[in-house]
């Protein structure tokens, strides 16, 4: 939190990561290699969320383990509840704020995930977000499935990373601006540039099937792990609450067709979505109660975005189906 | 708050008002008399907000006034400070609560409105909203404009009394009940009831235009003002997101009818709503920060009731303009 430009209390991200790269050439010292690392995520949190989707289009779930930790925490943060003794059954700890001290003893910042582990020193290599998801598709390209879509195609990169800016300023961060605004005056503010960017994505997407065109590519995960947040959290929870995405036409289009697309609706826990937000932001909802609603069945209903056209994988095909051990747990998804 | 049966912190209201009534033969100690009583309410509560409208259907303006708290208050309770000087020009007080106290010194409970005070003695002769606008249906009857509406009609009385009951706890109350459960136990259940009852009532209203037939009475006025109510907090704030009234299609078009209606939409303030809810009820919102949303734009679309046939009015006729000292501040409605 920190004081905006005009006076107000305007929320402000914490955003030092630990910023090493995973890369195919090892530049910083974590080469590429499959079986190494661990991908420590929660269901419940929309940055975790474009990993857990990436990995899963591009097939790297045989090379880069994930272990999956509970949808609340207490002040230690993010802990592998949901594993049999409350341990990650591959890094055998209880937090992932441990592989976070293992790296650096005296780690000063926020612990966060997705964070993606060195399991044989059972440290943290980075958990920097916006570059972890990039590099999967980058430098992990000799792994990647028969048939995964190219997510960040060189010719669209200057653009790609244009909207994808804005979107993260305006909408994945945005929707935080406003449920953690201080004031009045800083909620406001936020509520405005939220759903004027939420305007303009309805604008760019009415005659385009995807964000970059054709075929879908990261900006379209990035947006999309906000949107299937927004009724069930961010609409209440977090006052963003001009309209529902359920009455955003096309967005509401558009997040169903993904959401009915192999890799993406697959991903999603509602019930740990919910739980986080509402049980561990007491200072926004003190009784830690968390609402029944909405009604989420309309998910799967025809969305009729085929009429677009456009090739979803671009040259290349879906993924198959979740691994057993991956599944989003029963009742916790649409049906 | 009370405990539940189940053991669950179940919201419980405090049913226990000043029951004195102001009739024809004058049998409490207080007859009807034009000028000598002072309704007093505030537009943000649904509870006076159905005696906003009785009053105004039955034209009952001339021989009762009507003083009008500010939408938010303290311990103390609704005070006067949207009057100059912040004292009700009449009553010279400065909050209700002197009209309560001033009728009982050592009076014990809630301070509520609506209450309706003596203005010769200054005190409080009933704050029983449930009797309050019966009463202004039955024992004003001399004093009613022409072509006002029959509101509590004889011959409907039982089957009307029944459907109150139903609207009243498990609506009305009912919305309370969710949005101050204690815990996630009584929440759910009291989320449960609520639902249970507006499919009940969608049904009821599929094919008739108003709750009890072919006319408004009083049960269309006690239902209107927690659907009114319902996406500008009860939704968010109360957790009541099954759906919103927008998404529920005969409630959403039912509510529409009822407000374009002289002596409805006429007597909602949006702003005095929102800003009692989420600025009061810090337990619920620590941040007192009131949401824009939602659009309100729609409250004025077509409907399409009125191929339900019917007289809102019986052989009545619709009242006629709002008095211009008593208008809802511009910006205030939907427009």
């Amino acid at each position: 939190m920190a004081l905006g430009t005009d006076g107000a209390k305007t929320f402000t991200r914490d955003t030092n990561y630990i910023s090493d790269r995973i890369t195919t050439d090892g530049a910083d010292g974590w080469p590429v290699e499959p079986g190494r690392y661990r991908l420590v995520v929660a269901r419940a949190c929309p940055w975790a969320n474009r990993a857990i989707i990436v990995r899963r289009l591009l097939g790297l779930e045989r090379v880069l383990s994930m272990g999956v930790c509970g949808p609340t925490h207490d002040v230690n943060s993010w802990t592998f509840d949901l594993d049999p003794g409350g341990l990650d059954p591959v890094l055998q700890i209880p937090r992932i704020k441990d592989a976070y001290l293992k790296r650096f003893p005296d780690y000063p910042r926020g612990i966060t995930v997705p964070a993606i582990v060195d399991v044989p020193s059972g440290g943290v290599v980075t958990n920097e977000f916006n570059q972890i998801t990039l590099d999967l598709s980058t430098q992990w390209g000799e792994h990647h499935r028969e048939g995964a879509p190219d997510l960040y195609p060189e010719a669209l990169r200057e653009e790609m990373d244009e909207v994808m800016h804005r979107v993260y300023t305006e909408v994945n961060n945005g929707v935080y601006r406003a449920g953690f605004a201080g004031d009045q005056t800083a909620y406001d503010a936020a509520y405005d540039r939220l759903f004027a960017a939420l305007d303009w994505l309805s604008e760019r997407l009415a005659d385009r099937r995807y964000l970059m065109g054709e075929s879908i590519t990261e900006a379209d995960v990035r947006l999309f792990t906000t949107l299937v947040r927004f009724d069930p959290v961010y609409h209440g929870h977090f006052k963003c609450n001009r309209s529902k995405l359920t009455e955003m036409p096309v967005l509401w289009a558009y997040a169903r067709d993904l959401f009915q697309t192999p890799g993406f609706g697959d991903t999603v826990d509602f019930a740990d979505i919910k739980s986080h937000y509402y049980e561990v932001h007491r200072d926004v909802n003190p009784t830690g109660i968390v609402p029944k609603g909405p009604d989420l069945s309309d998910w799967l209903t025809m969305h009729g975005r085929e009429a677009l056209g456009g090739k979803p994988f671009g040259d290349g095909t879906p993924p198959g189906p979740v691994a057993q051990d991956e599944l989003v747990p029963p009742g916790h998804g649409v049906s």
